[in-house]
């Protein structure tokens, strides 16, 4: 019994979950080793469907499998990692439901953690860009364009009406380029059938990318191909592109374009989960360095696939391309050779080279680059059904996406919104010069705080012109009156620097002012301050 | 034109969405009056099939419809309802992408708001119990129930692996009898399917109810046998018994008992839409008093349907209850009168007398006590099915259910857990006397400030006994120094005093602190003079 080795597997992609099923059929009938899998969902996604969650063509729940239907024989623990300490040979993850760390000791170490889509030091993306990674923010992505199209059927302002039907989706990649085709087709088809104020035609989906040509994964023709049918269906493409900046109403290009929007969603810059930086072990370009027979450069208990490592291309040019076929594959080498680590044997080289890609566009086209071969049109869209739906595990999804497959020929798409994602009560926001926090006779719903910039809080004088009143820098606060007194707010404030702030929510606010009394008498003064000042015109 | 009256629906639940349905058919190819509906949520809810959510019999979508498609000449306001105002007659609703209110004004009134669950004034039960009403409640219960079971999967504590696997309903009517054995059935079934370290007989699930029966909406008969099908399947019944609080930990019952659980969920008390109380208008216990024509007591333009309505019952005796088939009915006759009262003609009276009750117990079981016969067994659960799937609004969602229940005879139940809602940043916690807030060693991850109530911090000492080293009360804050210095608790605080707190996450704390100069001295200090006070051993 001392003797049972313990295999950690953190992360739960493709790369983690295939090592476990690898794992699981070696371990046979002996009980020499056991298998742990730490991951922050209990599901695993199979990305290549995720896209067709935002039109809702599949459930919610197709395109992702419950782990522990996968993997019978492995334990789990559904908890974020939060340090992996190679001393002393333990992962510690993030507390359940007390706050006490959870300590997952190891022999052998599988880093199967994958890529997040990053924003950092990007102004304004990471406040205001949606990701297009996970389950969660392909709802998301869903509901708020739903929720986008029903506020443009009862708005009356011409200009916020444009912004909710502009929909920018930056990167020209296979997620980017799905998930603009998808929600293309899914917002012109229910703004077709369901929206009295909005028509086809209002809806606008914009696809930026920063080279000259999509889809660099395939063959030109077909980065081409896919381009022109996009723009048949009225994807606007801006190429050689990139999204420099973003705000609360608007995405900010690399050109100095600024394109007016309250949706904006963003597949790229992606770099490795973050819990690999912290982690010392050989590394190129934030990656770990992996073997080709996936173990990490220098060790001999610690294993790296997917797309957290580096690993050689067997055809000895360049490094394995961060994709699904090439994370299974490795994971089976990885499995073979920890079991041989374990008990003895031979190890096996990752030999693998390459299949091809394939992209689906919607509405029965698609591209594909299969074994030399490049198909375009209604042949690959068929390819890539049959292909993913015979690769997406366990058989009752299979079932159920032929079935949602086969009803979406039926009927039109569904337009329930699911309001899951409670609007934070603090939340960051980026604004740029110019822009207005607030507007006279707006309703009062937040309070502010200046982290960096500046802005400037004006009034209407008699004469119906606008008077400076205060100019606010960091650390300064506004908006606590609309809240304290009154529900619109007494005066306009706009941003005159570069800013980023804290917005906490009216509910919030009251509660902790109620509550901490030097909170409450600190925002008593100030107001006392502003209230003279704006009462004696300075 | 201008002859076009407006009739402006609230409340998008049975009785709102077919005042709706039958205005449109009224409407026909005329152009003399238009329809609006303000509702929430951009779906209709079908209730009765709410409890097969949560184990996932059918799928997300499948209990809900989207009212784009049920109504093709109404206006939809996605909105929460803010303000009514019967002088200027105009409905004031929530913002959306904006801050500015939203007026719609009216010529005709329908308020179909229907009820919801409130916990007002009941300790604990606003923090730490579950609704269940709506779609996302039902998703919140599942995803905590699958990720409780995970948990325990995991846990090594005994005391905390029984609390995670105890689940407590309250209320024995309808839907609580039908929350309680889907849950139960749910649950055991994936213990059994897929966790190692738990069985079925670890699960418990205990459904209170005030009365000596469950089910008093059906002959007794029928609520003798549902208790009985529901103990056999391992529910736990707590006859006569009140839920009388709650914490994060427990269930306090009226009798006194306290169950320690993690899951607690509560289907009762039901009240008017808080809008109702707003309204002034003549009401019966808070719910608004209309005629048998569906007409607000002394208006001609206000109508009044469903569970927020009191309606006189068409026997003479008592007022009609709060069921789907009277407000679906109700909404029939309303929508004749506002007609008959806009073109002139004659008015209907409501008249339907009630057809009867079934209930769902899961497994192919259930009771029905419909025109005078009382069905239990498979019989009722056959029934059951047919006559709620023929009143499903929407062929495909007939179709999606009707696959939906078929899948479920081969598939085993899934578990996918959707962690779509965020632990918000503020929360509020009810705590009892004796109960920790937190324990020395502990990972510090929030602040709490002190609403009401005391606590005392505790630190053991070189002889490792406790001693007390201070009692807070209201305004003071405590947990900050593991928050600024150091990621675990030096001290145990413990509830002396039952005690209300706000909660505030690190990670927005420390945001708050770094900007706010005033918050941030002010807690220095306060740290500085406990830190000296530990020092000293005062």
């Amino acid at each position: 019994m001392s003797e049972r080795k313990r295999i950690v597997i953190l992360g739960g992609g493709f790369g983690g979950v295939y090592t476990a099923i690898h794992l699981e059929k070696l371990l046979g009938r002996r009980d020499d080793f056991e298998i742990h899998l730490i991951n922050h969902e209990n599901y695993f996604v199979f990305q290549p469907m995720l896209a067709e969650v935002i039109s809702g063509s599949i459930g919610i729940m197709d395109a992702v499998t419950p782990m522990a239907k996968l993997l019978k024989r492995t334990k789990l623990h559904i908890r974020d990692v939060e340090e992996v300490d190679l001393k002393n040979k333990v992962v510690v993850t993030s507390p359940g439901f007390v706050p006490k760390p959870h300590r997952v000791p190891y022999d052998h170490l599988v880093l199967a953690l994958g890529k997040v889509t990053h924003f950092k030091g990007m102004p304004g993306l990471p406040e205001h860009a949606i990701p297009f990674k996970n389950l969660g923010d392909a709802l998301y992505i869903r509901n708020h364009a739903i929720h986008a199209i029903e506020e443009a059927d009862i708005e009356t302002d011409p200009q916020l009406r444009k912004e909710l039907l502009t929909f920018v989706i930056a990167g020209g990649g296979f997620s980017g380029v799905e998930a603009a085709a998808d929600l293309n087709d899914f917002l012109k088809d229910i703004a077709l059938r369901h929206y009295e104020a909005v028509g086809p035609e209002d809806v606008h989906v914009i696809l930026l990318h920063s080279q000259d040509r999509i889809l660099p994964e395939v063959e030109e023709k077909l980065g081409l191909f896919a381009a022109k049918i996009l723009e048949e269906r009225g994807v606007q493409i801006r190429f050689k592109t990139r999204l420099a900046a973003a705000t609360k109403t608007e995405a900010i290009l690399s050109t100095g374009e600024r394109i007016a929007t309250r949706t904006l969603i963003s597949t790229v810059p992606a770099s490795p989960n973050p819990i690999i930086e912290k982690i010392e072990l050989p590394k190129d370009r934030g990656h770990v360095k992996a073997n080709l027979e996936l173990q990490v450069e220098g060790s001999d208990h610690i294993w790296s696939l997917g797309d957290c490592a580096v690993v050689p291309h067997p055809s000895g040019k360049g490094f394995c391309p961060p994709t699904a076929q090439f994370g299974m594959r490795q994971a089976a080498v990885a499995a073979h050779n920890i079991v041989a680590s374990i008990r003895g044997g031979t190890r096996k080289q990752f030999a693998f080279k390459g299949l091809g890609s394939m992209c689906s566009l919607g509405h029965q086209s698609g591209v594909a680059d299969v074994m030399g071969f490049h198909i375009s049109g209604i042949l690959a869209w068929l390819m890539w059904r049959v292909i993913y739906l015979s690769k997406l595990p366990g058989f009752d999804r299979k079932v159920k996406v032929t079935i949602a497959w086969l009803l979406d020929f039926f009927f039109p798409p569904d337009l329930v919104q699911l309001k899951l994602f409670p609007m934070g009560a603090v939340v960051q926001e980026h604004y740029e010069v110019g822009q207005e926090i607030f507007h006279k006779g707006d309703l009062g719903d937040r309070i502010y705080i200046i982290v960096s910039g500046k802005a400037q809080v004006s009034v209407e004088d008699g004469a119906g012109s606008e008077k400076l009143i205060a100019t606010l820098t960091p650390g300064e606060y506004f908006g606590e009156m609309a809240l304290l007194n009154q529900t619109t707010r007494g005066a306009t404030v706009r941003c005159v620097e570069s800013m980023d702030v804290l917005a906490l929510r009216k509910q919030e606010f009251g509660a902790l002012a109620a509550n901490l009394p030097d909170l409450k008498a600190s925002f008593e003064k100030k107001m006392q301050q502003r209230l003279q000042g704006t009462a004696s015109g300075k």
